[in-house]
């Protein structure tokens, strides 16, 4: 889908939102992408990111995967809401094992109160990519609240 | 609901592979209770584990909650099995505000190949606990595939 | 949880929302219960409403888990609000093998504009109970929207 | 994606599968595509079909979606397995309005035991299609247990 954000300091926007968050930059999670409904991040691997086998933790993939959706909503709002996540679903349908892992999220449906985004996340080993992880997330937007912007 | 641990020795099985994950040392998580069919993690704060606006992040709150739910389940399952989260949801249904997070995962359903949780997450502030985050977690019993034990 | 109803007529005004639905009428489906954020559905089986092997449709298990999560929610709106199922997910636990099914919808947190709910099912063969289903459902709370009222 | 069924009476398995399932004909659902990996159901609307608002029942929904998906898997696995839902979760993005529904199963992941599929489902009005939910679902193969053959 192609969206055009309303407010055209969204990219700008989103960056210094994601900065903001602490949990991204003590995974060593980057912002790679950022355009209208649709984020991308990438995780280096690193052992203090594992599971118990020396993969991605699920955990891992789950906190860049709902970046990614937060944000991509997010570049759909305007200047002055904040974004929730309401919920969010993942299937985890192959081994995260990889030397990077790439979330993206993309917005499905954008509405007033409630935005929809798809959430897929891939792992990159020796050149080659695997999809690791798909779902579904429910945003809210929160207009208003005193401490939510951004 | 109430279960048997097939295998005597689950709690210390539980907490070596709990020892093994990267990403739960990483982000401070502790291995609270450990019982048949329900686990217990906790989370102190601190501004590394935060989203935007000063909270645990939900990726933090899913990545404990995820290895609750697979800790409950893996203390199910036979000693040579390892264990496989296949999808779970969450709903974050309160900020994640607090000096602490818990995480509880508790077996509804245990069966040969495939277990479900529940899901619960909590957050203490200041003497009060708040109901976070629900959801379920579908996991899969791995037996004898080489480097999954545990 | 324990709930207070804000509309002393929720029960009546419940009985009459599931009244005009007519799906719950072409598969069967009787409200059994209603209190302040719970809700009970029960479903006799018949051929008309299997899946392949002769069990319980996963869909109809589904439809009445819906409705009995979504009127759940709905006792607790005040009376000029509509309901709407945001998302749900259900988990099909056992076979859903019975003379009956059951559905139950409970409120886990009611909010200005959204609802979650928990949703669980179980299936009544010879006098034993099984526990068939769970998931989580998020509503919405809709008020004055032409119609969309109850 | 593109799959390649193992049996290549794939599609006669299926609607032979699909004409067992009492609940589509309850509901007047059609097999309207069966693709390896896809199939397609229809379901033309009535007000048997409804919810309180007149729209087409969340439960009727996720019935033809269910099932969508169920045999998407299903057109993939060896002639002597059954299908069983594990799981599965919509959102439901828009008010299903309209004379016709279509439910679109796909699947994304294929594997020995698990098959995850996409779910998405539309109505039809004056012409116009629009994207009423979207979701993802978990489906297991089932070999040589008696009773669950197709």
């Amino acid at each position: 889908m192609s969206f055009v954000a309303p407010d055209p300091a969204f990219e700008q926007r989103t960056r210094a939102s994601f900065a903001r968050q602490g949990a991204m930059a003590l995974i060593g999670a980057e912002l790679v992408r950022v355009e209208p409904g649709r984020v991308e991040i990438a995780l280096p691997f690193r052992p203090e990111l594992s599971q118990q086998h020396g993969f991605f933790h699920a955990g891992m993939i789950s906190a860049i995967a709902d970046s990614a959706g937060g944000y991509a909503g997010f570049t759909l709002f305007p200047p002055d809401a904040g974004v929730l996540t309401v919920e969010f679903k993942l299937n985890l349908i192959a081994a995260a094992d990889g030397e990077r892992a790439l979330a993206v999220g993309e917005v499905i449906r954008s509405g007033r109160t409630l935005t929809v985004c798809r959430l897929d996340a891939y792992v990159d080993k020796a050149g080659k990519r695997t999809h690791c992880a798909t779902g579904v997330q429910t945003l809210m937007s929160l207009v208003g609240r005193e401490g939510v912007k951004g």
